[in-house]
């Protein structure tokens, strides 16, 4: 299994199809193709070879598709940089990766100068930006350009494809080794649940091409043929506009988004039609969210994907599912057709429907390990099955239910308190627009629940009122005994609350 | 990727649910899973080990489905046998592949004690069939009741899995090795292109397992759930029977069925709503039969899959295509998405689109290459490509069309005549019921082009009005020569007419 293979593919099935569109610019297939075979060209005339690390610090855009497969067109190794990180971040991981050639865009290019000065081991930074080049970066364009387009050498298998740098929700960043087997097992099984690309439909690309969700989402639809339109951030509105005037058939959103979308006052001026498909991920949907967001996108179904770097979707709430609603909503769905989940009690053993355990998953989609670190993929691939550090429980219909970051369990005079239950039954406050519940150092306790919660806008609460409320629905001992009140929540790139941070910020 | 994988994932969402029906037997998921994981066991007693060759002569059964997985739970290679096949075929493919146990039930037992004898190497015959157990044969049922179940070893990746004899209508029988990798890149891309399986769905096997068609269909349904219905020869009034009470939600045929299927007189007292998709290949289908078909199963849609043993199914034609009709429904659809498709001429130089040449294909799908035929592997893989043998084009959508056998072409008098084109010109003419197209030595045009026809019932014609009728559709020295008036074409067990045997009886 190869990466590129549908780009051979589609240059056969529709060579003058648009491939790509970004920013009014639209590139057919084979314009498409020539560029990355090109840039393959190009790379290889700046010293690099199969194997070596290309890092890209970027936004969405069609550059960012080109560089990727130009980096697999002869078995290179991408590796996409969160752009949301701090320079110290970046230069952590392209030092760690060993890159030697960066590609910026527009949005990055002082910290391009900086990681240039701060990484002595990157020779070439690449400008893929609109507006004049910077200085001491060669010139995108120039590098296809002057470049002689090469074969594809088809390395595909156990070869090391993309390098995601990963740790922002649990500390030092590790590089997630993803093979083009890998990838591909993932991107294929998860079309095969269907419902998650439409053939030779148009993808919105808003999900960052730096997050494995984007890469699988962009991906799927490309192994289906069809359209890719990259969006380099969301906002409702940008985000309606181009729905509106590219009419995608497929669209990924994290659940933050859809909030903000539905809240939107000026939505109802767009045509939304054309969405077919709607993937989120990240976090479950509210039942009133969902049926806003379905009124909205009459003609979508909708899917959620859970999954994480290391293994990228691993389960799928289907349409089916979401028509069913109720407490499925609530699941992480069925687990996808490629892999194999279980659920295990700390010494490994395979824990019986509707326990709750650490959630393992084995298969070709799990990741080669973390780059540079033997300890650090040792502790997590045990025997071919990568633990996830996330704690669930199947139900008896095979249901997968997520309840926590095992990290993120609290363990209070001697019982466990699933950060979630807690923090599900404060948000059923008419206070509380948002809430995260970790567990504190405490003497007497061992652990003390302490909620960080953002009070919803001209709505009040105490901690007593909330300490009441949250008594009403669950046991005593798993109501915080602290609270913080703050104005907004740390989230990673992915939308992901950072606890790590707001432990380090509650003591 | 590994074969057994779909059978833990079913345990975990499923364990009590219906895994196999067979003559009025039904296990649960549980019970299925034991026998598989007791018949690895007593297989083992056997002296089996990993990479040993275990045949099968059967016709479907829960028999065939739980001896498939048993062998590939330790990595042992299944070698189901084409039981249309005569003895001695049957005994090649055995001594070839070294087959050291074979299972046979009652259809083929006197088959099996005929092969005991002329197969020196075969050590253990295993009886899996109803009544009592034929002599110097072994109980299946006892051999799995006194066995001790095993794990599964999680053999996978490239590890020879099935081993398939073919060449039914070519010649010497060649044993195709498919590896675990290839047999669920395929099942997977299948999916991926959507309408093959429904999740949890009912799937009515009646293709034969011995043949790659029927593999993958079994093989797709399994990896998203559900229930196989195994059904062990046709008949109109057996399918009819076993869709009203069954309820599948998928089936797959051969049109020929179809045909049988729209001509059968009492079709409409039984309850076919049930079928949701209806997969059939071998051969495209007429406008006129699938209309008829369409009406047959009011609730289902169609796809057609094309491919061959080496490489599974490589193109499918979608039900969206289907619906389309018209001159797609003579194309194999598009190519799949796990794989790559070319046209080359006969230096291996790709071809435009529209222009006819062979069909070769690349990918993980491919077989690993013929069991002992380096040389005949060599001449088909060539630089990873597959070379079907096959003749066809793309056009301008990416579809595919095949035109004939490349060794079917006839070339007379320095001109290269499809014998597809032919063919289609003659079943035009309302007497003709079924026609196959040859080339014959000649020695005054090298090949002259043959026709040998089956008239329908109640109609005649002669070779000139025949000949005539041709004229009028496609060039003179297309049109046949010479014509032989058969009762009936000889049929491969795939439902392909052999032209091997028409060359053979015709001079």
């Amino acid at each position: 299994m190869q990466l590129t293979q549908f780009v051979h593919r589609s240059l056969r099935a529709s060579p003058d199809a648009v491939m790509t569109i970004f920013d009014g610019r639209l590139r057919t297939c084979r314009e498409s193709v020539d560029r990355m075979s090109r840039l393959a060209g190009g790379f290889q005339t700046l010293g690099l070879r199969t194997g070596d690390r290309v890092a890209i610090l970027a936004s969405n855009s069609d550059y960012y598709h080109e560089a990727l497969l130009a980096c697999w067109w002869f078995g290179a190794v991408a590796s996409p940089v969160n752009s949301r990180w701090s320079t110290a971040e970046i230069t952590y991981a392209l030092e760690d990766s060993g890159s030697t050639v960066l590609l910026v865009d527009e949005n990055f290019a002082s910290v391009g100068s900086t990681l240039r000065e701060a990484c002595p081991g990157l020779t070439t930074v690449v400008y893929c930006g609109s507006g004049p080049v910077r200085d001491r970066m060669l010139d995108y364009e120039r590098v296809i350009a002057e470049a002689t387009p090469v074969d594809d050498l088809r390395v595909g298998g156990d070869t090391l494809a993309l390098l995601l740098y990963t740790g922002g929700t649990t500390g030092v960043p590790k590089g997630v080794m993803i093979s083009h087997q890998a990838l591909m097992t993932s991107a294929l099984g998860t079309l095969a649940a269907g419902s998650v690309a439409v053939s030779n439909g148009t993808n919105l690309a808003i999900n960052p091409l730096f997050h494995i969700a984007g890469i699988v989402g962009w991906l799927a639809q490309s192994l289906m043929g069809g359209t890719q339109v990259f969006m380099p951030n969301f906002s409702p509105r940008t985000f309606l506009e181009a729905v509106d005037r590219h009419r995608p058939t497929t669209v990924g959103l994290v659940p933050t988004m859809l909030q903000m979308l539905v809240d939107y006052e000026d939505s109802t001026t767009y045509d939304l039609s054309s969405v077919r498909i709607l993937r989120y991920g990240a976090s479950p949907i509210s039942p009133t969210l969902l049926e806003r967001v379905m009124q909205m996108f009459p003609n979508s179904s909708f899917v959620q994907g859970y999954g994480m770097t290391e293994t990228a979707h691993i389960s799928m709430l289907s349409p089916a599912d979401h028509l069913e609603g109720g407490d499925l909503l609530r699941s992480a769905g069925r687990v996808l057709p490629h892999c194999e989940v279980k659920i295990v009690d700390p010494t490994g053993a395979e824990l019986p429907p509707g326990e709750v355990g650490e959630i393992v998953t084995f298969g070709s989609h799990v990741m080669l390990g973390y780059w540079n670190k033997p300890k650090e993929t040792a502790e997590v691939l045990r025997d071919g099955w990568m633990h996830t550090g996330d704690a669930g429980y199947l139900d008896a219909r095979g249901y997968l239910f997520i309840v926590d970051r095992i990290k993120d369990m609290i363990v209070t005079g001697g019982e466990n308190v699933y950060s979630t239950e807690v923090e599900n039954a404060l948000a059923q406050h008419e206070s509380v627009a948002s809430c995260a519940v970790i567990g504190l150092p405490d003497t007497q306790w061992g652990e003390r629940v302490h909620a960080v919660v953002v009070l919803r806008h001209g709505f009040d609460a105490d901690a007593d009122e909330l300490r009441a409320h949250v008594k009403t629905l669950i046991a005593g001992y798993k109501s915080p005994r602290t609270f913080q009140f703050v104005d907004a929540l740390p989230l990673s790139a992915a939308g992901k609350i950072l606890k790590r941070d707001l432990r380090c910020n509650a003591t």
